[in-house]
């Protein structure tokens, strides 16, 4: 089933460098690794905001939310998640 | 360039029924000529809405603006754009 | 998957009174139908307001989608879509 | 009488983590208690999100007022709150 | 059981006017009739706006919809509904 | 001249209980001595939330400007201020 | 007593031109013999839009919600209301 | 030129209250001053906010922007503008 | 003195082809002389909206105000309008 | 390709002088490099508010994440972007 979530993080200013380069390093390798698992389809950001827009193509809801709740940054970030299903109009076989 | 649109479509309810299902059609038709293009890269249904998420692939904004205002459907939508860039995460080199 | 939906309907005053009584029959019949095959799981009224709050239990996100699209009263509603997940404090074993 | 109740958890980011699994431990034994009692009827986790969609069953507002002033993490949570009545079309009869 | 209901009252502008001053009868007249019950405590007009802030006294919450269900200007309402419950510093054994 | 007043409580969860439990006393107090002179008319719980709904009877907004301003819990407060005035549908002869 | 108003009025489009010029004049009429009272103490057009800033001068709010109501451009304007009273750095007497 | 300005104050409940006062004192005859240059010509309290209607007489928007920016309290207001113009149905001469 | 002007369009979908046709022609000669003047300096079409943002120069807000009343297109618009000033930063003579 | 940013800062009342004197410098310095190279087209204050309104002209959406990112007051801002394209009524060949 595919979701699109979007996600936008809130790091506080006066987080140590050091603190948030492990928390982003963490994350990539993270997001990486679902991206390869092919769980993590598309990850795009949105241009001059500290935002992306990702779709996961995961078994039902409950692991959509394990995969959330495991993000590194989940503290920092607001999200919103929508359900898609496939598009009649859409000539992509695997956009469904 | 890579934009992301969200469509909502608000047909009128006294519209005709045979006026709704040929500008449906010649909708399809105009979204899959620029999908065979690959200008629309994707296009999902929001689940219970009659509403879509779209990834478009053009040269520039301009390209994009002629793109949506072409649309059968344009009379009748709510529209919102964001620009995309890759997202360093990614792993796929063609969500640029 | 389970999914709350919450719908309001608007009914245009200037409707004529025979056509809501037979929209609002049909869609009865349709909500019983879902009900009694255990899809449409839970169906409340929103005290005051011409809304309700609905649970559906259904394969996945396209058949959500088109169920809600069959709904007679469709081009009257607002919709609000969410996808739920178990509870990890839930002691329902049949709310998963 | 039933009330939809959605709760948003924002525990802070510098809260010590023994004392979060601590409350969140308090808050799942006191959930529970009520939901064997029967007046916290369905707790669903909201997909992606530290939320949860929940339906009481309490005698009147007062009742449901002490039950979410009890809650270990209100402090911490936005909470909105709708008054349900039974909906026509409903074919539970436990759904009043 | 008591509930703060807020209506707003939107006219069209060309609706008859003999039309508009008998539905506004019908709901003066409804209204009263509410209030000499007891079920009806209390309606206020909000400074320049065709709005109320009223007060129900109502068994429960299908009393309440039921009520506002039969409120001669509901097609033309905006409405918003929150249970109240005893406040803890009030000294008025009434408003309970 | 009658106002109705919404008032929500944010109260920051690091606030020693003892500083918090003697701050609600004296706000107790103050409330009720207004309510004792007849100038708090009214004020009621909103189910489930830290807010009340408040009527109050005073000669002016001076007049309530200055109530308002010595609330014990004010610097904690959002508050909403609608000014009323009577209904001519209303049937009490006080809810001027 | 003051109150700030704030109105926008949304004339549709398919007014007849007679007819709009027609209710402007009552409009204006209206409120210069206001401003002539004292009553209707200020009114300034914000730039750009269809819309004015008026401070009335009244006894209470029932007088605001009367004057209000008698206008002739009323069916057609969105309102806002704020209650003023006199700001203590002031050095004008009258902007009490 | 003239400008509408409400300001919302935010003072933190933490901020000693000697800081306080010496700001708030410091804000009033900043304010005073430019009332009796003519700049600031009037400011009213809403009622029961520690808010403001302001309303400037300046020579244009830079001007406006340097005295806002001069508010002792400016770093904790909330700040809304509007440019006002001569309204075509007032009668004071003096509200251009 | 510069203003921001953003401007959407809502040209009603029954309009017929022959009058949106005119009015949009009327509007495009009336913004070119005006842009010829130096007035209307800048205007930029948002990308996929029927909406602009613009930048005006004009002597006042009463001048701005005349110049946006008599758009071909004002009573099918929705229009926001910022004052601007010189910023500190800017490196333009001209963007004053 | 033209974007419009508009950023507001919110620099935290309790950063020492030195620190924000010191950012803004930087802010300053960054924002003239990218004006001198045509880059950054346009900067204008919003009157009242710490607030600018900026229009770039830049190669793509990557090129435009690149610059905001590089703002020294980045971390404290709230920033809006549009993508912008060539208005059919511009007569001004360089404001594609």
């Amino acid at each position: 089933m595919l979701f699109k979530v979007e996600m936008t993080v809130n790091i506080p200013p006066d987080m140590p460098v050091t603190t948030a380069t492990e928390i982003k390093a963490k994350e990539k390798a993270y997001s990486q690794a679902l991206q390869q698992e092919g769980k993590w389809r598309h990850i795009w950001r949105v241009a001059g905001l500290y935002s992306n827009v990702s779709i996961f193509d995961v078994k039902d809801a409950d692991e959509l939310h394990e995969i959330l709740m495991g993000l590194p940054l989940y503290p920092y970030m607001d999200i919103q998640v929508d359900a898609l299903c496939r598009h009649p109009s859409s000539i992509r076989n695997d956009d469904k």
